[in-house]
């Protein structure tokens, strides 16, 4: 085929915690022109002098094509998608900040997985909202995505996902590069359920593994918990094959099984018995997605008459006082049935 | 509810290795009434007189109440139930020498998984021939079963699957206890195949593991293996929701993660870059079943015109030469789609 090549597509990067970092080095090794944007000055000005990024991706070399800027502006400028890197229970309150600065016609690209506890809202819902943008003109990623295995260039797929599949093909070529292959998917609110629920899983099965139990434990967990995340899915209209693919089943595993994952690992101080507050406190004060999703997932479910035994007990275990043993106990205590 | 206590069923095992003796004490501490048998008398004796197996299972107690014979007739007398714990590929020989014992009505269970390399036949067909009996009094036992970890007695779901419910119930009955939990299924060819498929499944993500690639693309490998197997079971009449349950997605996620798999540590010698030679003799000159699977799915398939890439792959490593490492670039290398 011979033909002009296709320009650049010019992307900015909002957030340059490990993801948005290494999702930035993707889309550079790409060939697309990429401005990451950092919260604090001297982040960014360590990315364009060192090229790389000490704080959240130590000892990755970063392309010496990504600039990064402390200066949202001038990062979208011309932006034809904007990839919003921020965690899912403060991207409302970024991106009204945001909102007068994105290019109209831009892509937004959300990188956040959650369900906001105060509305119930997915995450490209709450894109929508407040950019104030048809539903076609948002996409979400997601799949077996741990950012230091993709940062070390690790072969990994993922899921490119709009309800525009033209937009999503253009994403796709954005961040198609030698060790990352995107797979495109019009199933948002499927890709977005999984991800969220895939969190509150890996605390399920960090929990298990916390309280001594095998890989038998954990299988079981993994294959009721993608159970109870696709009956969720149903109930809102997702397409139900979306939780077999790679941003369903794929990143459920992922997240389930790699000791990279920060909601396995928060899970299994629980399980070995710290409270929450001890297990916030040995994580820097972070709190794993999880332990806000499984509530806001939970109201969810209610509100649509879904069960969800093992969200049920994961939200117990982290805001109701349950201990993880009687709560494994209850997920195992059911009657002999059918499967 | 009141009325009197049903009478204990009598199981016969045949075949003491590590996942025919771990049935043995599951089904013992259910309460059934257990004859284990094994080819070699002395280890018979063993169990009789100090309650364990040590060549197979050393270190785990063994329910007094559990009888073990070198006597085939023996065992069998008088038995509901005969549970054939013998590897898929010598099942038919084994069964055919068992015929003239086998008790008339007794449901005939099968533990192996495999796919017979000269007929294509999965097991319960191998067995309903060999025994001549209706396949309505077939059933398997198939889940995330990792054989050391139930004789640890830690909690595990499993799938006792027979075209019969009543039979599945009442097989249910007998292996239900504390630490196992058994769910019915009427889909027989989904769950064999399942378990078939998810050998070759274990040893493409040891390849990976052996390669040095990480979670992202073992799980990336776990769903492209269960969409193949899954095309594989639709297009042999298999229910599509079967894979999705314990003994596929939940069997496929135990082998391929866990560290105790036989088939995964083969997996990832080859991956390293050790001939199937040097693996067998590491390995004590066992192979893993998915090294006779791979061939067997792999004809299957092509039967049935449908595409299993990374079975093709498997195979081609293991039977033609082929290299681990341009086997995986065949995998990653094809082109950007819709997933």
């Amino acid at each position: 085929m011979t033909g002009p090549e296709p320009a650049a597509q010019r992307i900015a990067v909002l957030g340059a915690g490990s993801w948005g970092t290494t999702f930035a080095k993707v889309l550079a090794d790409a060939g697309s022109d990429v401005a990451l944007w950092a919260r604090r000055a001297e982040i960014a000005e360590r990315i364009n002098t060192e090229h790389h990024n000490p704080g959240y991706l130590p000892g990755v070399p970063l392309p010496a094509s990504l600039r990064a800027t402390d200066d949202a502006a001038a990062a979208m400028h011309g932006a034809d998608a904007v990839v919003l890197a921020v965690p899912s229970q403060t991207l409302r309150e970024n991106l009204a900040g945001w909102q007068p600065l994105l290019p109209p016609d831009a892509t937004l690209v959300s990188l956040a997985k959650g369900v906001e506890l105060s509305t119930l809202k997915r995450m490209s819902e709450v894109v929508a909202e407040v950019a104030d943008v048809p539903m076609a003109q948002v996409a979400v990623v997601s799949g077996p995505n741990l950012a230091k295995e993709i940062a070390a260039e690790q072969p990994t797929a993922t899921v490119v996902a709009c309800t525009d599949h033209d937009r999503a093909v253009a994403l796709q070529a954005a961040c198609s590069t030698g060790y990352f292959r995107p797979y495109t998917n019009t199933d948002l609110v499927g890709i977005e359920l999984a991800g969220a629920c895939k969190n509150v899983m890996a605390l399920a099965c960090g929990m298990a593994a916390g309280l001594g139990f095998g890989h038998n434990t954990m299988s079981s967990l993994i294959t009721r918990g993608l159970a109870e995340t696709t009956r969720l899915g149903a109930a809102l209209g997702a397409e139900p094959m979306t939780f077999a693919g790679l941003a369903g089943l794929g990143d459920l595993v992922a997240t389930c099984t790699s000791p990279l994952s920060r909601n396995r690992t928060f899970g299994e101080r629980l399980g070995r018995g710290e409270t929450l507050e001890q297990a916030q406190d040995a994580t820097h004060g972070q709190v794993a997605e999880g332990v806000k999703s499984c509530s806001s997932i939970r109201a969810l479910a209610a509100r649509h008459g879904v069960e969800m035994p093992i969200t049920e007990v994961v939200h117990r275990v982290c805001h109701e006082g349950l201990a993880p043993a009687p709560g494994a106990a209850m997920l195992l205590g059911r009657d002999p049935k059918p499967e």
